[in-house]
């Protein structure tokens, strides 16, 4: 009877602790939440689902703050529930893998973007475009997972995640680790429209918008050998995105700036989080330019082209786009590691108050680029 | 004397006749002009410049009526000037050449579109772009004609026009001539987005707006191969596409029709010359397909995408599209005559109450699918 309550307390404890894993039952997870709208952020308990025989589950070392966690805290993109992890830029490292994982074995670096789950069957999943999934993907967070009981999803500002390995991306071993979880959402989102633009060496491209986002399409226009310049509405910039390798800064706020820059486009990109007149934009493309919008305002200032706007700058395309899909994931990841391409990062600690004062920074503009949470220094 | 005297009245009288031509002066033109905004047709006696070494004069047979014109008639697109004389589809018969014209001669047939004039050295016209001319294109009416002496245009609602032989469209001896005109406007600006799309055959297309526009669009799509599905407010039209080829019709009033659609077509091409919702339609693209829009409504009623509309449908492309440059208008021409593929007609008479009868009916959406001016008609 000893040995067995030994054993109980011994099992009870690793239950609780940070690594703790069961496959009878849910693993707790710590992070941070907001607990309504606009809140703040406050330690927060709660538990993930079991590791199945397909999936792995994740030590998260790092996780980015993306703009997009600032629209959901804030409600900018309709009602949320609440308590809410944002975080959908998870870097970390596998400590347990299901029985028919191939793709990851304990130790290997793993990385989770914006979405964890899709039905793999209709004609976007078929097309590796599961973030347009028919039936509809399942979100890292704010997401309901049909495929797990359909528990509410929590994202990666905490401690562990547990994925599916198809919806899982490799990291390489030799990546900069700690720059990486900013790539599964700021840099696919840049990255797959520049692909679907087919940008190549000698294009023209513009990058509106120079931020999370914006700085990570700089520097893959530039690795492909585009002439790249950037626009924003602040002078604070333009080193930055000289020193990424941009010919030319646009303040558009001083409209000399904008001279001569008629028609002049391949291909622009708008990663643009809040009110601009999308017209500007499709003025300086050539014929038959491309202009690619990955930003996404809030509701109450969500710019539009009207069908004027586009008949008028006729001969050019439009299009947005998310994410990208798990395949084109990996290969960017991958493309990047290799160029050596990566998020310009601050690092913070797992604290409330230090992810207040960051989402603070964000919304006045003055993160360069990107605030990753380094949640091994979480108490 | 007397000899000179007679040969004096004779010039004079050819001077008054129809098809006068003097190099050294202007030429005498006639026909139907509104004298105000939404002002009935009446007759107006103007001139055009004289026939110049690179011009050719046409006697205009046939003018069709284009919505656009009922836009310009009734300064939906802004304020206009008056006497007005629309009409920018025009097709005739070469009745004088100047000394350096190649490419016609007396008695060939030859038509006139939305253009008249170009810069022809910037990027635009040096890709066979004229109507994205830099300096701006010169319209067939309510424009101002820099390469002659900035005269106001006036349209083929005339007996005759003088344009240079590298803007007019030769048409071939064996066409419809009765039908061709409709080709200049209505043909090319439904067959240029369709080509600017690459739609093949198998191609699910979608025609939106089944009037002048969009009863080209389908003849040309199912003429690719293409499956064509047709969308329009009423159920008057259901029998006029499945003649033309569409194997569905869709009445976008009764939304039963639209049930199945989502994510089923490759292209849609949009002519619709009134409010509707762009995202419709963007919701029913497959993943990469595109939609083309050339249907400009008034501006009071300007539909709109907004960049949410983009981003949820993400991985589609829109553009706008305006007409076609010369060399592909000709294309068009060829193609059609080739193809034996006409707009449906409706001819009426040169008169100001008939021309009023027909802006009416095209307002009540009763043509189909087009009108024709018999120009010859003209008393």
């Amino acid at each position: 009877m000893k040995t067995k309550s030994v054993l109980t307390a011994a099992l009870a404890f690793m239950s609780m602790s940070t690594f703790a894993q069961n496959t009878d039952g849910r693993i707790p997870a710590k992070g941070f939440a907001v607990f309504e709208a606009n809140g703040h952020f406050q330690p927060y308990d709660f538990s993930r689902h079991a590791v199945g025989d397909n999936d792995i589950r994740i030590e998260i070392l790092y996780a980015g703050i993306c703009h997009s966690d600032l629209h959901h805290v804030f409600a900018d993109w309709g009602a949320e529930e609440y308590p809410m992890v944002p975080g959908h830029e998870i870097a970390g490292r596998v400590v347990a893998v299901g029985k028919n994982v191939t793709r990851f074995k304990v130790g290997d670096y793993a990385g989770i973007g914006c979405i964890i789950g899709s039905c793999r069957h209709c004609d976007a999943c078929e097309h590796d475009l599961e973030q347009y999934c028919e039936e509809g993907a399942v979100m890292t967070y704010h997401g309901i997972d049909r495929f797990n009981g359909d528990e509410h999803t929590q994202g990666g500002y905490s401690d562990t995640y547990v994925v599916a390995e198809d919806f899982a991306i490799k990291i390489p071993a030799d990546a900069e680790i700690e720059k990486v979880a900013p790539l599964l959402c700021a840099g696919i989102t840049s990255y797959s429209p520049i692909m679907q633009a087919g940008v190549k060496k000698g294009d023209k491209v513009g990058v509106a918008g120079f931020g999370g986002l914006g700085h990570m399409g700089v520097q893959y226009a530039v690795s492909l050998g585009a002439e790249v310049t950037v626009f924003d509405i602040t002078d604070d910039k333009r080193e930055d995105a000289l020193r990424m390798g941009a010919v030319r800064y646009v303040n558009v706020n001083n409209p000399d700036e904008l001279k001569g820059l008629d028609k002049q486009f391949d291909f622009i990109l708008s990663t643009i989080p809040a009110k601009y007149e999308p017209v500007m934009y499709m003025k300086i493309l050539k014929l038959d330019g491309q202009f690619g919008i990955v930003g996404l305002p809030a509701f109450r200032n969500m710019p539009s082209l009207s069908v004027a706007d586009l008949v008028f700058q006729g001969h050019r395309k439009v299009f947005g786009s998310q994410i990208g899909g798990i395949k084109e994931t990996q290969e960017m990841l991958d493309y990047s590691v290799a160029h050596d391409i990566y998020p310009e990062v601050e690092i913070i600690k797992a604290d409330g108050a230090e992810i207040d004062k960051a989402y603070r920074n964000v919304l006045d503009g003055k993160v360069k680029f990107r605030y990753v949470i380094d949640m091994k220094t979480m108490k």
